[in-house]
């Protein structure tokens, strides 16, 4: 049976100020509440209470992962070069990878994620499609050498994750693998406590097609997704897209050159010729593998860098350089238009439809051109969603204006298709006897992440306020100080105990009601009962952590309250 | 509830050979079962079944810890350097250690264990004797370089330990926290089903006092350990001790020298003078942090340099070369005696007493001297045990004859005392108003290694066979292969899963009753219940896998006996 924990013996020491360098509440309250500490930049070290919190997080993971047929199993942190070289991903992480050697130089990387190493073991245990689907998972600790570790335990260097990977002979079965983990994400996320949206995304560096981001909203969280407030679209930002609508390129009047002197920027020519900066076209010019391209979007809006790389990959996106320009006098700085700029690659985006009519560089110095007309005066090589995206875009479902919030990336889930099986030829022998490529989804649960994204969540303006399913206890019983207090509190706390409620008991000598009652409302553990001025009678305070609420209770009320 | 796992959708591929490169029986039958694979060299993937085994063990460490006050905590395995060069390991370590950089190019390194980082921990979270004592443990992935990564999950470089340490303010709490530990050892290696001995250790490169090694004897063991046919002594080999007995000088004759041509070993010696080796003295030199030490040792017996070793301490001890010989006429390679040689350091084995008396070098060239009697011809700087201990040298306890096994190490506990207190200047405010400096223990218990060393115990010809409580399943139900049989099958397995009994049951189509039964005794679940031969009538077969013994039973009547 599980014991009272007693805060006379627990190892938790509660502060009264933020540690200086915090920013995120879940690094200043889990500070503040004795749950983490910092061991070096990122790097975190889980103390008594804050392990209890982490185990509940990964207890409700396993189950739901067990539940959907997931098999659990534990692979290493320290992995082989060799793998991640033959995906690619060796190079491609660059400085996110932790890289190691042994005793005698082989190369060794400590694991951000394990496909290659899954992959691998596959191919080794399964060779039948009779062997297939499988869901494989583990809760493992990951690294990645962040450049600006920080936010608490939000965005750590070493953290834990739940990773699983699916393994599928067919595309339905991957679809349905999707589907399970998409399914058991929701439980687990509802049982922890977590309000999450659910948004289309990108799939980054991580290759593959269909993909969805579990998102909890919160001020802290680093990423930024859109919903609509009229439909139930929502996306990653980075996952919007804008509809191409070509309209006609008949009836807009010549081009005409315009001399606008002293107008290199969008800014500036909009203020000369009076005109919103959406009446013209900004050409931004990058390399693409070293290669000049032109892309196109409205002046009044930015092109989303990591947007176009996340098209173009891998191919390699940089910014133009005064050097690049020379020996190209086609090129003419701050006065580029898509006409006439044939050896150009020509990106746009999808605003610049063909019959839209533009002001734009004219390909001379101090010039521009107006009634400039895609699909009749240039023509656009390809179109790519590359603007950021800004509060009010039109929602790709139903058209209404979208919202921008931040959030936390709590959940990921991918199908990821054949990438690495095709790396590892991994393949089955098909019911016709011949061989069949495997396809393969990739689903991650950060779960040291998800404590901080609660926390995020769900603390108030007196520390922590844990869900029931997480918090480190069920009832943290107060002992104000008298000997019948305490006397009280312990009774109390044992009855509970025995009754199947898991108690934290704060039964420490010396410190006053005061304190008690502060630390209790920081550690946040969903309801205290407080042994105090009654006692003697048997009559305890039951209050509410979240709402304050409070009552009178005899004990015998107090343990069927509690245990129901 | 658990649910039923069925062979058919379990990742689990068994093999009827042994790897090629596998001499133990650990790696030979968790890689033939389809508990493990092998990742890299010493690092390896627990696969599904595997990882309910080292479930299972970590369960039974955390309940045992848990019920001696232990605090369960999570610390990073990255660690920065800094702590581990304020205590000097980060150097003594050597190749052990693997080390690294983050992107900024500070160094850090993969833990092998936390005794500083821990040390840290309470020094922020403990400041009052109030808040001792205090033990802390956690579950965690550990490191180690080993130059021979081998035997499977018994010597890894990448491995799972239970470490924990102790706190406390007097050495009276130290002793508790020690006996505590040294107490929880034994439960959990009993529930293991381990065979094990408790033995005496010294301490090695963790610096400290009391310790006791737990023992699992084993053929396949890297450890070697005497124990005592007549009393319950037992003891690592570095750890036995050999009474000095000192006896009269008086009454030997005078020391005579002898003309003994081409006699530079011991063996030439006594070959040459027809006597036994054990009569002779051993001179062996050494360096001790650059200084030459001889060491003196009876004849037929070999110097132990990593007891030596131990012995000195942080001094380094290194052989000596035939440069070291130049400019010293004192010493002749080959003929030194200990008569006569001022300049040097003499260290002795306890076996060379006041009072005997040694054939042994002359300090000349191809002459050796008889008669020469310790205490009167020459004197003992230091007394160490320092030979090799050898089955039959006699016990410490009662003088009986030792035997020599091998074992593997399970366990080991230290009282470290007050060497990382030091280091951090870990204090803690006192009883009295002053600072008391903080004494450790330190523990742990390889858990990936107790797996193994289970194996290496219990396998038999017919591969794993579990203790009950650590074995992925109770009962492995076999369905023969009819529908009939594995309607029944499938149906006890439901009927044992609702009663509390974990089930593994074999239900693959298309796979021989052969193939199965042989499956069965290498997966070594404890019980094999097989719906076979008699199952229309609802008869099934229950075989032990320890002891082959086999019943008939109904199905009322396996639910009944299984579940009891």
């Amino acid at each position: 049976m599980a014991q009272v924990q007693r805060m006379s013996r627990l190892m938790v020491k509660t502060l009264r100020d933020d540690p200086a360098d915090a920013e995120t509440l879940n690094h200043k309250l889990l500070v503040r509440a004795g749950y983490v500490r910092r061991t070096a930049a990122g790097i975190w070290t889980w103390l008594p209470l804050g392990k209890k919190v982490y185990e509940n997080v990964a207890r409700v993971v396993r189950e739901e992962m067990d539940a959907i047929g997931g098999q659990e199993v534990l692979l290493p942190a320290l992995l082989p070069k060799e793998p991640y070289e033959a995906s690619g991903r060796y190079e491609e992480y660059g400085d996110l990878l932790f890289r190691l050697k042994d005793r005698k130089g082989s190369d060794y990387l400590l694991g951000p994620t394990h496909e290659e190493i899954f992959t691998q073991v596959v191919k080794d245990q399964c060779s039948s499609y009779k062997d297939l689907p499988v869901i494989l998972y583990q809760i493992q600790t990951k690294y990645r050498d962040e450049a600006r570790p920080r936010a608490g335990v939000l965005r750590g260097r070493e953290f834990q994750m739940k990773d699983s990977y699916s393994f599928d002979a067919s595309d339905e079965g991957l679809a349905e693998a999707y589907a399970l983990h998409r399914a058991a994400y929701q439980r687990i996320f509802e049982r922890l406590g977590l309000d999450y949206r659910i948004v289309s995304a990108v799939s980054g560096a991580m290759g593959g097609s269909a993909s969805e981001e579990f998102l909890a909203p919160a001020p802290a969280g680093e990423d930024t997704f859109v919903d609509c407030p009229e439909c139930d679209y929502a996306a990653n930002t980075e996952a919007v897209t804008f509809a191409l609508k070509p309209v006609s390129v008949d009836g807009h009047p010549a081009v005409e050159e315009l001399d606008t002197p002293d107008t290199p920027t969008i800014e500036t020519l909009a203020e000369h010729l009076g005109v919103p900066a959406s009446a013209t076209l900004k050409n931004l010019l990058v390399k693409v593998d070293g290669e000049i391209v032109a892309v196109g979007v409205p002046g009044d809006r930015e092109v989303d860098l990591g947007k176009l790389g996340e098209h173009l990959a891998p191919a390699e996106v940089e910014l133009v350089t005064a050097e690049d320009f020379e020996g190209r006098d086609d090129l003419v700085r701050g006065y580029v238009g898509p006409q006439g700029l044939e050896k150009v690659r020509y990106i746009a985006d999808p605003r610049v439809a063909p019959g839209t009519s533009w002001i734009t560089g004219a390909n001379k110095a101090d010039r521009h051109a107006r009634n400039v007309v895609c699909g009749r005066d240039f023509e656009v090589d390809d179109y790519l969603d590359v603007v950021v995206v800004e509060a009010g875009d039109p929602c790709p479902a139903c058209g209404a204006g979208l919202r921008l919030d931040r959030a936390i990336e709590i959940g990921h889930i991918f199908q990821l298709g054949r990438k690495y099986a095709d790396t590892f030829q991994l393949d089955v022998l098909g019911q016709n006897g011949k061989p069949v490529r495997v396809t393969m989804g990739s689903y991650g649960i950060g779960v040291s992440r998800a404590v901080a994204a609660l926390v995020e969540q769900s603390a108030d303006e007196q520390g922590l306020c844990w869900p029931a399913e997480v918090a480190p206890a069920d009832v943290h019983v107060v002992a104000a100080g008298k000997a019948v207090q305490t006397e009280l509190a312990l009774d109390v706390s044992e009855q509970l105990n025995a009754a199947g409620v898991r108690v934290l008991v704060d039964d420490r000598a010396g410190v006053s009601p005061g304190v008690k009652f502060t630390d209790a409302e920081l550690i946040g553990v969903p309801k205290i009962l407080v042994a105090g001025r009654r006692s003697a009678e048997g009559v305890l305070e039951l209050k509410d952590r979240r709402t304050g609420e409070r009552e009178e209770l005899s004990v015998a009320e107090a343990i069927a309250r509690l245990s129901a």
